[in-house]
């Protein structure tokens, strides 16, 4: 079996991340759960030795796929937080996590309905706490600054700003009329200075 | 079996309401498509036949906690919309949804997370998509009227507002330490006023 598996590359038809990409479109149409190998297989039209050819498994698929959105995320925090002040590294922040979620729309989407129900899914949890405490953290000195109002909690603040962040992965359209950077404006905008008229 | 399945009441242990839960959360957890009826009987302690005095099937738990969720956020909008002025059918109708978020969490997490696999599926998201207009109308009536900024697209302004209000299943705890009335006016700030102080 582990001879058979080892050349991982370059079967005909499917790159690896195009077979990763079918995986995460069908985990999130029919849930993790559901999904058999042999459900993937079908979809991609190879056979179940040939799709194992490019993945061990289907915990394989869901960590890399897991791991590709929680990358994203954290690596759009470390760079907004390289900027000198806390207002950039929060309107960095917030504009940097729309951007990964237009760009990485379905693995977030993957992330997001995740339910705790194996080990993989329960690290990629935890790892999105932490993400969410650097967040959390980022608001509370927000607010020390008076950058924020602090008369909302910072841990609700940052659940209602992640929440209309994270509804961007259920309507968006990539190529549609939306520009992603335009859409990280308006979450911002939305964020800070409410709807309502100055 | 149309003759062993007429009781539909009064099985000792749990009404058709305790049972109902009980399903949504199973579904909630595990995903409705993962799960069979004799995982919720299990998770109950009842037999497949016991289970089928209270409901006749799976499709119809789902069906019967997709309209709890829809009814609530209906009626939450239709009494809103008994106000008199734009900006309190909006504001009320923001309020509305958070308390029916809060009271019927479960039912209205599983109403979120559906990927319209069937017919009942595919009637409570088009449903859904009816109340999203609504509300969508709503928010271009106030944008009108001069009470909300018209610089951002009445519909992206709608699914952030509902971003923000929809997260809340996915961290509110009932009994927890945030009153739901606290919650609604929280979320009604961040939308109308934002999080910068003015």
């Amino acid at each position: 079996m582990a001879t058979t598996r080892a050349p991982r590359r370059g079967r005909p038809g499917y790159t690896r991340d195009q077979v990763l990409q079918v995986a995460v479109d069908v985990f999130n149409q029919q849930g993790y759960d559901a999904t058999s190998v042999a459900d993937l297989a079908g979809r991609l039209g190879l056979t179940k030795s040939a799709l194992y050819h490019h993945f061990d498994s289907k915990e394989q698929l869901l960590e890399l796929a897991l791991d590709s959105a929680l990358g994203g995320l954290e690596g759009a925090l470390d760079e907004a937080m390289q900027h000198s002040t806390v207002a950039e590294q929060l309107s960095e922040g917030i504009r940097g996590a729309v951007q990964v979620l237009t760009a990485r729309q379905a693995e977030v989407t993957l992330l997001l309905r995740l339910r705790g129900n194996s080990a993989i899914e329960l690290a990629a949890l935890q790892r999105r706490r932490t993400f969410d405490q650097r967040v959390a953290a980022l608001v509370r000195q927000a607010q020390a600054e008076g950058l924020l109002r602090d008369d909302i909690d910072a841990g609700t603040t940052t659940r209602l700003v992640f929440g209309m962040i994270n509804s961007i992965v259920e309507w968006y359209r990539t190529g549609g009329s939306i520009d992603p950077d335009r859409l990280a404006d308006e979450v911002l905008t939305v964020a800070l200075d409410g709807l309502r008229p100055r």
